[in-house]
């Protein structure tokens, strides 16, 4: 049913995107935070272009977030602009915050001819800071004049922080009916680095999605890719992904489940977010291992996650995956204490690299720290838990922490 | 109503802490993992001794937990002999760890003409490793000849492991109808180094006292004492608090709430565990900070511990308390996603060392650079956080993330 393929996008240096049509995109050096530093990016959408969003759960939320989805909602779903900069998030800001992020918004509907609620502006830098929007106001008819269909890298490049990389994937459809793409960017990771961070990602298709199938498809593939990762736990007050589609595919709108253009598009979209989600862990701070966990075996999604997200966030685990160690224990002690009711800890199952570690709730007969430690060398590692009671499976991916991480956020900010 | 008073203990180098009559204590140098080093503990009770334990909450339960459990219910609540060796957890190894364990207690009841029901084993180190049985045996005749009511000092460091200090502590209750004393001693962290260390605390008292109230006692203490100091976030498979009373004080028992003693004696056994508990953030591993997290204005104790733990277990916070940094913006961000549900954020204020660092969702008008660097730059730092909803107030310990937090746990076993 999925005949989506990925294009030839490099990890380092992206320069291959897809176009897609209906939508420009722009990059521009402002000065927001650094000089001579692409920080300010738009995407602009044709007339009749629906879009959805997910916004970060966190009760704190900066300034452009409130915008954002209240924007959202009033311009019934169809924004015509997206106005993203980096180099400050405009959080903790207060309703000095809100009037300066409104104030740009204004700017740039009124540069462009569309209503200010047209416009949805996304923040990430710094929290607590003045937006400065002298200099923001200043770019936008610069930003205005590089609009172009092939702008996607050099957006990728624009909402980078502290990101090592630009991160960007493509998709292609080609099946009865529908001859599409989906291209999306992103930076931060979901759950890392409030300060200087966030997870911004942008998904733009030329696909015939109107909402409420545009948010269904979001909010489903979102919960199986960014809501999967995690660095270190923490959320980000200014979160954002937001899926645009301009319908300049053509074709009747695909609105139900059943339509066989649904399910095709659904895992494009999955596949797409599931790439750049795993690019944010591959690219998190200090990160030297992309650790894949993988819980089976449970009676449910909830208490496979709670296994999967006890591990990836045990600093235990991830002091030992940073040393290639493989410490069984600690990945059964997090077992242990992640809250599944009536665990049987005999039939619990570990493997690193289809090495088996433990069983019975004990090392396994058959394992040699040797084989341990060659499973653990590489950078990529799967771990496989099987809590032998039930056929749920769910996966979540995450990286190690280092003495890198603790230098990169104890040191930014001073 | 409390008359207790702290004996003097010196933080390094213990040397005096209180005899309990009724008590006697011996530790040994079994060469259990390293030669030369006290690492096989004994306490012996005067018949008649009452009991009550705390274990850990992980579903894996280390070998002698199973036993000790099950043998304080067959004795009857009055085990006369725990057991306590260093150097191996017996955690993770089946069958095999329950049948070692319960040959030590074995040995040991043998030796001392009691049941082998009245022996509780405690092991703490290395998991996954069988226990060494023949060298602990071996040195039972030794340990049970090392027996003194002054012995505490010497156990204090012989339940060690990576510990830097021992940690004990003594109070003393002088009241009409009661003078006792309570000794106490502890190793590791309660929620931290499920490997290598493992919480340990043991109490004794010759107050009069039977269970059920000896069991209410402890558990309340605990719960505002071991179970409020986090270094990590993990638990331990090993963890164990007991508490004996001899009732060698003399005295009616001590049994009903609304007895004056009673009272007396729960404020001196809390402020007994906190000092310890304290002891074990002071020395965590790495931990270049001790912070006291208080969390106010709650609706109720949930939601104030909520948030604390969040705080508490923020790699983003603990990299900046490591780094000396007043980064309100990652402990607004951490006390947002804690799930305290219709937070209102413009409520919140947070304050470092009696220094206003946040208030109405952002950073306080009154705040300067300076002012928050200041406040952070002492090793002792009092983090309090009001919630503006209610009058609910809960406190809890921890320590910073160092480079020393990664290198110790990245290194370990290597």
């Amino acid at each position: 049913m999925n005949d989506s393929r990925p294009t030839d996008v490099a990890a380092h240096g992206l320069t291959t995107l897809e176009a897609v049509r209906g939508v420009r995109v722009a990059a521009v050096a402002a000065g927001i935070r650094y000089a001579d530093r692409l920080d300010l990016v738009m995407l602009a959408f044709d007339a009749g272009t629906q879009a959805a969003a997910v916004f970060t759960r966190n009760a704190f939320c900066a300034a452009p977030v409130q915008i954002a989805r209240d924007s959202l909602q009033r311009s019934g779903g169809q924004p015509r602009m997206l106005l993203i900069n980096t180099g400050n998030a405009n959080a903790g800001t207060g309703a000095q915050g809100l009037e300066a992020a409104q104030r740009c918004c204004d700017a740039l509907a009124g540069l462009c001819g569309v209503d200010a609620s047209e416009v949805l502006p996304f923040s990430t830098g710094v929290i607590g800071e003045d937006l400065p929007v002298g200099p923001i106001e200043a770019a936008l008819p610069a930003l205005f004049d590089d609009l172009a269909e092939d702008g996607w890298p050099r957006a990728a490049q624009g909402i980078l922080t502290t990101d090592t990389r630009p991160k960007g994937a493509s998709r292609t459809i080609e099946m009865p009916g529908l001859s599409c793409t989906l291209t999306g960017i992103a930076k931060g990771a979901g759950m890392l680095r409030p300060d200087m961070a966030t997870m911004l990602a942008f998904i733009a298709t030329d696909a015939p999605l109107a909402r409420p199938a545009l948010e269904r498809l979001l909010e489903a593939a979102v919960e199986r890719s960014f809501h999967r990762i995690t660095v270190d736990g923490d959320t980000s007050t200014n979160d954002a992904v937001v899926l645009a589609a301009t319908g300049a595919a053509g074709g009747a709108l695909i609105g139900e489940a059943d339509d066989p253009r649904y399910g095709a598009f659904a895992d494009a979209l999955e596949s797409l977010c599931v790439e750049l989600a795993q690019g944010l862990v591959r690219d998190g701070e200090g990160a030297s291992k992309f650790v894949e966990i993988s819980v089976g075996g449970g009676l449910c999604t909830a208490e496979c996650l709670d296994v999967a997200f006890t591990i990836a966030h045990s600093p235990l685990v991830k002091t030992a995956l940073f040393a290639s160690d493989p410490n069984w224990g600690r990945i059964l002690a997090a077992i242990g204490r992640a809250g599944v009711a009536d665990l049987d800890v005999d039939q619990v199952r570990i493997l690193v690299n289809e090495v088996l570690i433990a069983e019975n709730g004990s090392r396994a007969v058959s394992y040699t720290e040797e084989a341990g430690a060659a499973a653990m060398a590489p950078v990529d590692l799967r771990l496989e838990v099987d809590l032998g009671r039930g056929d749920c499976r769910e996966t979540v991916w995450t990286s190690d922490f280092s003495y890198d991480y603790v230098r990169i956020n104890a040191e930014y900010r001073s």
